[in-house]
């Protein structure tokens, strides 16, 4: 039987969009390789009997701990540890040891920053964060914010609440101190080993599958299958137990035996992660000629640490005349084929391959819109081009959706076209 | 009485994290303008248990209406319209005029990208979408999925069910459809007028506003009041009915008198608007040199619709070769000072602008991290230059937290600078 848990996000700024939870799926993956599986995530405002609700409904579902994240700052919209402290039955007091101690940090971060404190304000926001529910334990502060782990008060029965800030950094800084306090620790004591793996196809549609599925759906008992399109990739996420091992297995072997030209993962690596890898192994620099992605296209390749190895750079080249001057895009090219095609995508890869003396180049180009597309060329058309030592590759294709998704979309389109290049397999 | 609804959004690839929830709070916000608050938004996967449990916490919540987004596709862990027909009392059948408009829509799509289509498999993909619970509403596929709107069976009492398909231009394609339905009509008719503002402060401390909010917390009777920092922004939200609107004008007077000096949008646009607004109407173009951004700065300069017109484009120069030949900063700064410096800030933007023949130039270097950092530059400092027709600004500063939060972060950093170069106003 699997050992659950419960998320609560606090925060009116996430649940209204104007900031995206990162902490929820965060906390997932964590419980997740502790053997703890989580069955909801609540996101709530910053209103007291939303949360108590949303506590109520968590802890009612049987789960054995309940985090929530948010809701401690210095602001009186913050109310999630006097919330908590009342739901568990622990009414809250200062903590003065603890309240000297957050004064020290929060005197020592306005110095720093420059900030002009006022003395009474900073001093009532310092108590109000110094709150501490009878009987917790309190995780030190990583920000200016403690968490808390608040069991429930004796004689009562419900899984303990494992109270955490909201900015990531803070959260994901405090979770090995949440990890070791004793009320988590007996948790995850009960926990079995809960295995993930991820299976990538590039470019199969979900109809297939789901016809793979249901033909070996009665030699897959232990498994929870999720699939998920997107961008083109389509994900199939196992999740088991140590015993349902043979059927994963089972599950991999039809997938590879059905779509063996698409399977492009079966170890969980991004393309993102492979294209990188393939760069390091074989010493290869890379550089970047775009322009309907606007600069996402090097974003992405240099999001990962240490990229810079690899990625020498790019350049956005929005103007005609910059595609010339930047990259040596042949004007009587751009002026006969137009900026949009597949001879510029070439042309704008040779040229970031050139000019930044890369063993490889990546050309995007294409109408991200909503507006300057035309019959010929709608909004969505896309030309993408990969050059180095082992070739060339091109794709052009028309994708729907909003600019951001085409933007986002070409990315992914670019950087399966630069797998390719490098390491063979599906098309892109 | 506000009108509340609940927000159910299904997927284990949600739940985890692999696809950021994007539904939740469009909903949330398309709602709000129909005078419909959200009380919580409830993510669980593919589990029907796990969905119904969600189903009854937010009926049992006296909403007046349920939505849910996801579960629609052809795979057999998409079971949403079954488990929403089951939870209202209704069973589901297939609908035999549906399954042929959805058999036709898949036939044209596979068509259209080349899919080699399994008859079998896609007639039984077409014929579990096309199942509706007994009593419903379908709403016509903007994809392949249909969406549904389901009473709860006659004789017993509930909200309706919205339920929505996962991809969010599926699900805001069906959003106009969704509100001309009749039951979810008769639930906007009973709402009233819901209001949102927005004040945003860069630079503040979160405390100082606390301190503001508490001393004229008692004239702000029917606001609901939420602040939220974010990348040295703070933003306070306002939500009220319209006889509220003087406590609104009453916070916003506080605001201002109490932070005249760092408020920088109080009719809620964003520093990119701002930007972007103030660029269109001097007709002045902008190009980025960027180091550490490595594209971002450019991607969010050119994510707007039509930014195109005013942002040239960008060059990503990591290698300091780079910098040299792309954007002519001079080797013997780099030589002397290093790459990372107030001087190839300010090198990167003057070469951005000259080499795009741009009217200003925005420059960026630093060190992301993790890796990279040192004694006197450690991981976090960045170094921020603009230059333009009306002068020059140059900010320094060192960030904390990850690699990915140190570039977003600089380019927030970026686009305030290239605002007090614009605009005047707070320093950035």
């Amino acid at each position: 039987m699997a050992v659950r848990a419960g998320i609560v996000v606090t925060g009116t700024e996430v649940l209204t969009g104007r900031v995206g939870d990162r902490n929820g799926p965060w906390l997932a993956e964590e419980l997740r390789t502790q053997g703890v599986d989580v069955g909801a995530v609540v996101v709530v405002g910053d209103r007291p009997e939303d949360l108590r609700a949303a506590l109520a409904f968590l802890a009612g579902s049987g789960v054995a701990l309940v985090i929530t994240s948010g809701g401690l700052g210095p602001t009186a919209d913050d109310l999630t540890a006097a919330v908590v402290g009342d739901f568990q039955g622990r009414p809250s007091a200062v903590d003065p040891a603890l309240e000297e101690r957050i004064a020290a940090i929060v005197a020592r971060l306005g110095a720093r920053r420059g900030w002009a404190m006022d003395p009474v304000a900073t001093a009532a926001g310092v108590a109000k964060q110094a709150r501490v529910p009878a009987g917790a334990t309190v995780l030190e502060p990583v920000g200016t914010a403690p968490g808390l782990v608040v069991p429930v008060a004796e004689g009562r029965s419900g899984p303990p609440v494992l109270v955490l800030p909201g900015p990531p950094g803070e959260l994901q800084g405090m979770w090995p101190a949440a990890l070791a306090s004793e009320p988590v620790r007996t948790v995850l004591a009960g926990a079995p080993e809960l295995r993930q793996r991820t299976l990538r196809l590039w470019g199969t549609p979900e109809s297939e599958l789901a016809a793979t599925l249901r033909r070996v759906g009665d030699q897959l008992a232990g498994l929870e299958v999720t699939t998920c399109l997107r961008d083109g990739e389509l994900e199939i996420v196992t999740r088991f137990g140590p015993d349902a091992e043979a059927a994963h297995e089972r599950l991999q072997a039809a997938v590879t035996g059905d779509f063996g030209d698409t399977l492009f993962s079966s170890d969980g690596a991004t393309v993102d992660e492979q294209v990188a890898a393939a760069l390091a192994e074989r010493g290869w620099t890379v550089a970047v000629g775009e322009s309907c992605t606007g600069g996402l296209l090097t974003g992405r390749l240099t999001a990962a640490p240490g990229s810079s190895a690899a990625v020498l750079g790019g350049v956005t080249a929005y103007a005609d005349r910059a595609k010339e001057q930047l990259l040596g895009v042949p004007g009587a090219v751009l002026g006969t084929v137009g900026a949009v095609s597949p001879e510029v995508a070439l042309a704008l890869a040779e040229g970031a391959r050139d000019r930044f003396g890369a063993d490889l180049g990546l050309g995007a180009t294409g109408i991200a819109g909503p507006g300057g597309g035309t019959a010929d060329k709608p909004v969505g058309t896309v030309h993408l081009a990969a050059v180095g030592p082992a070739g060339t590759a091109v794709r052009s294709i028309v994708l729907g959706g909003s600019r951001d998704a085409v933007r986002q979309r070409t990315t992914t389109l670019a950087l399966h076209l630069l797998r390719q290049l490098l390491l063979g397999g599906p098309p892109a």
